[in-house]
């Protein structure tokens, strides 16, 4: 954090908590009678409600999306580049809000959360969701708020599946859709790191069945290994080559298996991190949510038929080094939509940072989203 | 295996031992008083000994080439579609050689075999080697085998990275160098992928620092998530969209860690046999390998450099849906030897298999390798 807080930024920020008492009927068949969403909004909502804007987090993400919590914060939320004051989501006309999703490990209901039928933790007892569930429970949300319609759905990757299960899902909601660095599923290549991944954290002999809290430990090795994995996939070979290259440690070759190139040592110190700041039983359940994500299954098979009752305006962003969900995955999602003459733009933006692109300050990103929401904000009467 | 020995096999094989009593001086530093080498041979060798073929294994596999070793044997060598009569490396004509290499665990001195000074197995004390090392101890198999000038030498992935250093270190020792799916050096995130692997052996509780021996047990856990994750990058995104695509296990999600999808069966699969047929100590020796190889590091960093003193008629191949060694890493190959004006043929074949290609049966690759061996071997006097 710098001495005072950029001119920029949407300050210092507080997070709220919501309670819900309606049952909520999860896809895998069970029902959760109650739970909480933690969430952090920026901005003013109008006072007709119609600049709200509702964005969805990625897989090891959470409601923290912009802002300081005080002014010792080190770091400001992980979208801080794309929302605050001026900035593409401009919160001096916008509502902004984002919830930790359901099953997560920031404050909404998730494994560390008490199960209120036993008393102790979920745990492992803790459903898996899907992304049909999380945008259940958004609609929740927007209700208790009173946002009738979303002026835009926004997210990237995980959280642009949940932008397109909304506007398949509610589709006279939301006026926006915007979906970057997503895919309309996973495939088989995704899913097995996926399950890579999760066979880390369940041999983990730490796991203990996830039932860890009760061990006074957590799968430390499993949940590290994961997340190296998840940066190898989230950079690209050539984000990788400018950032680290060969380079060694110590300048030298040191013929053992402590850390001797630079990128060793910066993947354990991001799988050691990680650690430190997430559950493994949420990243267990993360992880089912991206590789059950397939709309088009509802709708034999065809994206295009899942995408037919939708009404948003979408636009698509891809960028030319994410091998995570590459462009071609969003071609389909757009074709898919083309092919039911919904209204969408589409942007492949030119950039070497891989799936992380979405995240980082991007020139032409920039400006392409900035004067998207330009356009739709005056066309709304919202400038 | 089938009723009878295909007629194009090598047939049934055995493997030779070979001792060296003579020390070798390792890149590490360390000196090996004395080894052994396991290898195959198949054809035989003409009488001025200049049909001689060596081809270098890769990572995991190991001297059993081509051939069967019996007739209940269920599985030929790992390269029976490209040795054996009538195939591109026609052992009508040819005599091969595969030795497993030092540090491996299929028969060679490793980390697997008693260590002459301590008189227990070498375990983590076996040295790091390198593929300079390789080449040194495969010459003097040479030597014994009085193989003075070998007509080619043939590798594949860390096969073909031996065959760049033998053609760097003794140029005058081969005619023909030919490098499939290979490349001049890993990159950071070939070295990333590595890292993981050897982290999930090295973190293992049963790995206890490599003595998993004294223990009765071994890092299986390590072990096969190493190998799961190795897999993937073997395979293409496109070939594992062919070989699974979003197939489901038993038709149905089934909101749980159990396998789910076809290729989380596949990959558990292949982790937990893997264990069975190889040694920790061994996959993270190969790994040190593969990220030590830089043969332009002690020329400038110039992989021209490196070539400029190389005799060798190069043949580079490399395979479209490669994303491990990507063509553009042939091409590096290609340009340095370009670059120093020295004999090479490149072909990019089209494939959809992944880094696996090399050891495919794919037509185009076929024609190729037969065309080049046949020429080769015409102009040398030998059909």
């Amino acid at each position: 954090m710098p001495d005072s807080i950029p001119e920029n930024s949407v300050g210092i920020v507080k997070s709220q908590t919501l309670q819900f008492n309606t049952a909520i009927e999860l896809d895998c068949g069970q029902v959760l009678n109650e739970y909480e969403l933690v969430f952090e909004t920026y901005g003013e909502l109008n006072q007709n409600h119609s600049n709200a804007i509702l964005i969805c987090h990625a897989l090891s993400s959470d409601h923290h999306v912009a802002g300081y919590y005080s002014m010792e914060d080190k770091k400001p939320g992980w979208w801080e580049n794309y929302v605050g004051p001026g900035k593409p989501i401009d919160t001096n006309h916008f509502f902004v809000i984002c919830c930790n999703n359901l099953g997560g490990c920031k404050g909404s209901t998730g494994p560390v959360s008490i199960n209120p039928e036993t008393g102790k933790l979920y745990g492992p007892d803790f459903p898996i969701v899907t992304v049909k569930d999380w945008v259940k429970s958004q609609k929740a949300l927007s209700d208790k708020l009173k946002i009738n319609k979303w002026f835009a759905i926004v997210g990237g990757s995980l959280g642009g599946m949940q932008v397109m299960q909304w506007a398949i899902d509610y589709p006279d909601l939301m006026y926006h859709a915007i979906v970057i660095a997503a895919a309309a599923k996973l495939s088989a290549q995704n899913i097995a790191f996926n399950e890579v991944a999760r066979q880390a954290i369940l041999s983990d002999p730490d796991f203990h069945q996830g039932r860890y809290y009760d061990h006074d430990t957590k799968p430390r090795r499993g949940l590290m290994l994961a997340r190296m994995l998840g940066h190898i996939t989230y950079l690209s070979d050539d984000s990788m080559r400018k950032k680290f290259g060969r380079d060694l440690r110590e300048g030298k070759i040191n013929y053992g298996f402590d850390v001797n190139f630079e990128v060793e040592s910066y993947l354990r110190y991001q799988g050691a991190s990680f650690v430190d700041r997430f559950d493994a039983n949420t990243y267990l359940l993360m992880t089912k949510v991206l590789d059950y994500f397939d709309p088009a299954s509802e709708y034999d098979g065809l994206i295009s038929t899942a995408f037919k009752n939708t009404l948003a305006k979408f636009l698509v962003i891809s960028f030319t080094s994410d091998w995570r969900f590459s462009p071609e995955r969003s071609k389909e999602i757009v074709k898919g939509l083309l092919d039911c003459h919904r209204d969408v733009s589409y942007f492949e933006i030119k950039s070497h940072q891989g799936h992380d692109a979405f995240l980082m300050p991007i020139e032409d990103y920039m400006n392409v989203f900035s004067a998207y929401m330009e356009t739709a904000a005056t066309q709304k009467g919202l400038l």
